[in-house]
């Protein structure tokens, strides 16, 4: 275990109880002094952002990863505006989830409380650095972060103005703690430091969220990996699904709730397939097709085996034609992620069975998979969109940053 | 990984729709059926545990251990009887939990809907393997369970009076899987069956439970282990402590919510440790006391800094003197296992503080510990208590052995 994250851990459980009893007015005073401070700090920011972006073209990083990368004065804005939007929502901490008095007159309440120390895993973007810690600070969680080695300059510059905001209030700067070392040994340490990380959230690919699932012995939610499915039943209305999967794959497909695959029942399959890829056409969207799809779509690649097990975030969709929706079930059931599944249809019965049968967060009939989303939802701001069953599935949001305790008040009740 | 086990969550996997899609009527039938199929076969059951606590004794098993172990009709009797409690329960599949129409037209529903596949692993006692399967079943979930050794002619003979009766219904018989292989190994390879287990919850001592956490891939529930501490303000009621303390002491001691550690405060130390050791001595409790409660109670033996950490579940008791309410907070919070802790005063203040401070699933003012219960809290069974925060934290009743999923429906919504 790296001693030097040890020592992170304890600081951040050290800490948890000055955010964790800070009440919602001081909270928010804390988010807006960040939002400020990220305003003022933005040319330290971006200077070290320029090491960042300069390292990683000389390291030969694509160019649309080096997008990603890349802060600018406006960017640093939105992410401050991103900050100050959390005030806004609702304080999670502190509802009365539930209550009973019982028989023996011992009052019982559900209250939610801190998680206590959150950690989260993450890549490129430096973005996540301030959105995390303003999510945890907001649900009264200390937080761990610990970003990838390409953003370290630009993540240790936010952190900095960060942790400065938090020294002007009450809660203690601890509750920010950043890790420095971006070795494979760090995250690993991270994912160990059981008794002062209550939950790990890993933000990233498929690697990564792997990576955590297999070595962590902290309580993890896993996050973010979505081979999501549009189905086209028979009874389907032809223009809305072209839409419908139009948007599920092109709207951006590099995010988790874009649309990979598109399965079509055999009957309408005929006179919906090329509407469908006409449009995908549009955007120059590869189409890898099956056995039977590739009958009626000319130009499509033949799909393989891996196709169906692949999150593509790519210009790409994988088409398979089914014999009913008992094979479409299954077949997402078999191969999705459970993250977002769609079927469109004009039949009450299939829709209902959809919804029913198939095990994803989301189920959608006759809408998009991209709504998938905390602001789409209404719930304000996410850390992710959890793909587990556990604790939270769907998007994140600040209740699911949360836990609950039980308060028992009573005048000498004894078993 | 073994064959067997990995063999054993495919068919648990394949299983899960038929009683995921399982109405409550034919849920609820089912346990009516298991619970006749256990009386039915009482006479199988008795001779199988026969055989386990003939091999236990020969083995030397304490006297403690085999009467958990043995079953008597009474005992068949009294499990067959929980499983007919749990038909009375709610189902909690199937609840709206909440729900939105968003501005572009969208009605999002969240719903309850099973875990999928729990894994159970447990120890000694054979009436687990009944009541985790009704927990699991009624829940809508398939389960696999893997019993101790001790018990195994027990749980397998209970195990196919169970199966026995889903084999008269639409459920599956394989929504009960029972791991015959008692080795290490197949608990091992029952912790990483990522993909066909969506949870793992561990039954029985602190050695289990840490096994589990170290080495489990799946997610898990942690349950069960309980440092828990009474501690008595200097503005308590000292009848009322010392019948707290005693209670929650003495009522049970082999029980998590049992009460491990007595913290009392220096001003009221003088008055109320004499009469709550005199208490204690009716059941013969050995009192191991700090150096300076030593002073006040000459018979009791000198506590070591070990005591503070250990689960008796005897009829033993650590005493510390505190300065005030902050060194027994945190006292608590250090060396608490966060299941349940209470306070003995008449002080509001110092109520308030405790629980808003004290981290643990179930905070107790002026009542005992051994109130943290399912049943004692109104929820019906229980599979267990949880000591994480993730998901579920306390009694983990029906409603936490589900999730939920979003339904979303539309007319051809796009993002």
């Amino acid at each position: 275990m790296s001693n030097a994250v040890l020592e992170i851990g304890k600081k951040a459980a050290a800490a948890k109880s000055s955010i964790a009893n800070a009440g919602s007015a001081e909270k928010d005073r804390a988010l807006r002094l960040i939002a400020e401070a990220l305003i003022r700090d933005t040319d330290k920011i971006l200077a070290a952002n320029e090491k960042d972006v300069n390292a990683a073209k000389e390291n030969g990083m694509s160019s649309a990863l080096i997008d990603r990368l890349s802060l600018t004065k406006d960017r640093i804005k939105a992410i401050a505006d991103a900050v100050l939007e959390i005030i806004s929502l609702p304080d999670p901490v502190g509802r009365v989830v539930s209550g009973s008095t019982r028989p023996n007159g011992i009052r019982i309440t559900k209250v939610s409380v801190p998680l206590g120390v959150i950690a989260v895993i993450y890549e490129a973007r430096p973005n996540v650095t301030a959105d995390a810690a303003a999510l945890c600070l907001k649900s009264g969680n200390a937080v761990i972060l610990r970003g990838g080695k390409e953003a370290f300059n630009s993540n240790m510059e936010i952190v900095n103005s960060m942790r400065s905001a938090l020294s002007q209030t009450s809660i203690s700067p601890d509750c920010i703690q950043f890790i420095e070392d971006t070795s494979r040994e760090s995250a690993t340490a991270l994912m160990r430091l059981n008794g002062y990380v209550d939950v790990l959230i890993p933000r990233g690919g498929s690697g990564l969220i792997k990576s955590v699932i297999e070595n962590s012995t902290v309580p993890v939610i896993e996050t973010g990996t979505g081979n999501c499915h549009v189905y086209v039943d028979k009874s389907a209305d032809i223009d809305m699904a072209t839409e419908i999967v139009f948007n599920a794959k092109t709207s951006r497909p590099s995010v988790c709730n874009a649309a990979e695959k598109l399965l079509i029942h055999k009957d309408i399959a005929q006179t919906a397939l090329p509407k469908i890829c006409e449009k995908l056409k549009e955007k120059n969207v590869e189409i890898r097709a099956d056995e039977s799809a590739l009958k009626l779509i000319p130009d499509a690649k033949p799909a393989t085996d891996e196709d169906w097990d692949t999150e593509y975030l790519d210009y790409i969709i994988a088409v398979k034609a089914v014999n009913d929706i008992d094979e479409a079930i299954k077949h997402i059931n078999t191969h999705g992620t459970k993250h977002s599944e769609a079927i469109v249809t004009e039949s009450f019965a299939a829709a209902e069975k959809f919804c029913a049968e198939v095990d994803a967060a989301a189920v959608y009939v006759n809408a998009s998979t991209r709504f998938t989303d905390g602001g789409e939802f209404g719930f304000g701001a996410e850390i992710g969109i959890s793909t587990q069953k556990l604790h939270a599935r769907g998007p994140v949001g600040l209740p699911e940053l949360t836990s609950y305790k039980y308060v028992v008040r009573g005048e000498g009740q004894i078993r």
